[in-house]
């Protein structure tokens, strides 16, 4: 299957599993891209050196493309990128600011560079920087959020009637029929982040795993509005977050004391229910298993093409 | 194009026009019904009698079906429904509140009776109370909204694995890429509010409608989270509502105080632009031009076969 995005990126299959902290190491990205997808390495929970070890890692562990994500917030991140060039990665997915002045050092290092955004505004900043693919990423998605809650179905027709270059649909996609909708909405590829996050070779505790596996369809929630939105299950931790934001409100010095303190760490990689941010998309709801990063591909794939199969037999 | 909800309501074309208070009266509804859609009349801003009115006049105007939506949570619901079943109306969409009270009555006239739900509970217990459909709606709906918050992109396809009885996908679809989405989903019918409201037979204000056409991306807001959410552009008075809402938190009595004094029909009808509430959905970024319903129809369903035609070309 052949879209821009297969091309850019030389891959058979246009699914990319995206990068997440404490979730995507050179374990996960290795065994997607092994199957012909397009595995990244999550840099957000990695300090420089750590990031080198896994990329190195990943480089012995596939022949076949795969990328790093980098949120630009980060202190260190000239440190983080000098890592990344060093290590020869070609893939760069940069998210969590503006890729303006880091660009340049990595088309200049031959990279292929694909912004995160989260509405036209920024597709369109992110065309005009030089990027040659961009991330459209909707409310429904784990983790950190873009603050005007647009929501994927919305948001990739209208990234896709703005902007020339290709745009990846994220957020809410979990199986192959998001997948073909995001295809229907013009996307040439899907970014897919919680039905990773269950899998046999992502690095999170198990019981954060299995917590995806037990989410319905109303389990996460949103906080920190306005300020740097997270979404993650709703646990004892974050509903005491929902609580003092509902009848408070929330500043950004409240939120910063509240998300630190490793709180991401704490739900993801230690798995502690009470007290962590266990980061999820609503898709949680459409995961029921834990399975091999190969079968999901697998999976998605077949049932992108069922589905499509279904729709023409039943639309004449 | 045959699905269980053409055949449900004896229609050619699964588009409904969705129940919009102060936008669809018999003109819109009847225009709808007459290119072989479901046209709905809104019985929300309309008393019991101005509502015969309408069903009379929408009967005078189509041979075919159309229906009406009915808020449950109206004081006079109990009139509201003596008008409906007088008229011999036999398609029921009911919203805002439990169908079990009334459903009997429904049933017993013969009519097709569907519920608006915003997640999977609600949307097992309208099956089974009866219900012969339901509308599931995305959090990027205009409008009334769930509490839960959850898209349409991850709402769908868990309703759809949850009930037997067909869904009809709501909130975000304005064209046809978004109808062959929410098809890939497994809907089998699309409601379809802001792209409506915005056409020569709505009976909103001008103005309304040329801030439809105006909006962007990130031009709704939603409001009053976790009392009565409700979505609407982003105007002087829903930014005093988000602002004090944020800062403070907002509680029902005060929502009440701000939601009340007829703040629909100030934006909607009276085109008010600075102190009423112009309901519309996230994509209203979608719609650029105020045109006839039948030509919206027309459109979405030319678009929904060029990107069905396109997507089987780019994947194979």
């Amino acid at each position: 299957m052949k879209t821009r995005v297969t091309e850019l990126f030389s891959i058979n299959v246009p699914i990319i599993q995206a990068g997440m902290v404490w979730v995507s190491g050179w374990k996960l990205a290795s065994a997607v891209s092994n199957v012909g997808a397009l595995g990244m390495i999550g840099a957000g929970s990695m300090k420089p050196e750590l990031l080198r070890e896994h990329l190195q890692k990943t480089f012995s562990a596939t022949k076949l493309p795969f990328g790093v994500n980098v949120p630009l917030l980060r202190g260190d991140i000239d440190d983080l990128i000098a890592v990344i060039l060093q290590e020869h990665v070609e893939i760069v997915f940069t998210s969590a600011g503006h890729p303006g002045r880091h660009i340049e050092k990595f088309k200049r290092a031959g990279c292929k560079v694909v912004h995160v955004v989260a509405n036209v505004k920024q597709a369109l900043k992110a065309e005009e920087t030089g990027c040659d693919a961009i991330v459209a990423e909707g409310f429904e998605a784990g983790g950190h959020n873009g603050i005007d809650e647009i929501t994927t179905l919305a948001l990739i027709p209208q990234v896709v009637d703005a902007v020339k270059i290709p745009v990846i649909a994220a957020g809410g996609i979990a199986d192959g029929r998001g997948m073909l909708a995001a295809f229907a909405l013009g996307a040439e590829a899907v970014q897919v982040g919680t039905r990773f996050a269950a899998t046999v070779e992502s690095s999170a505790h198990d019981v954060y795993k299995q917590k995806i596996v037990e989410a319905d369809d109303g389990d996460t929630v949103l906080t920190y509005h306005h300020i740097l939105p997270v979404r993650a299950v709703r646990n004892p931790f974050m509903e005491q977050v929902q609580k003092e934001e509902t009848q408070k409100g929330m500043t950004r010095e409240r939120m910063m004391e509240l998300h630190a303190k490793g709180r991401e760490r704490k739900g993801i990689f230690e798995g502690n229910w009470e007290e962590g941010e266990m980061e999820m998309g609503q898709s949680s709801g459409l995961v029921h298993d834990i399975i091999s990063a190969a079968e999901v591909v697998k999976r998605m794939m077949n049932e992108f093409e069922s589905t499509k199969a279904k729709i023409f037999d039943h639309t004449k």
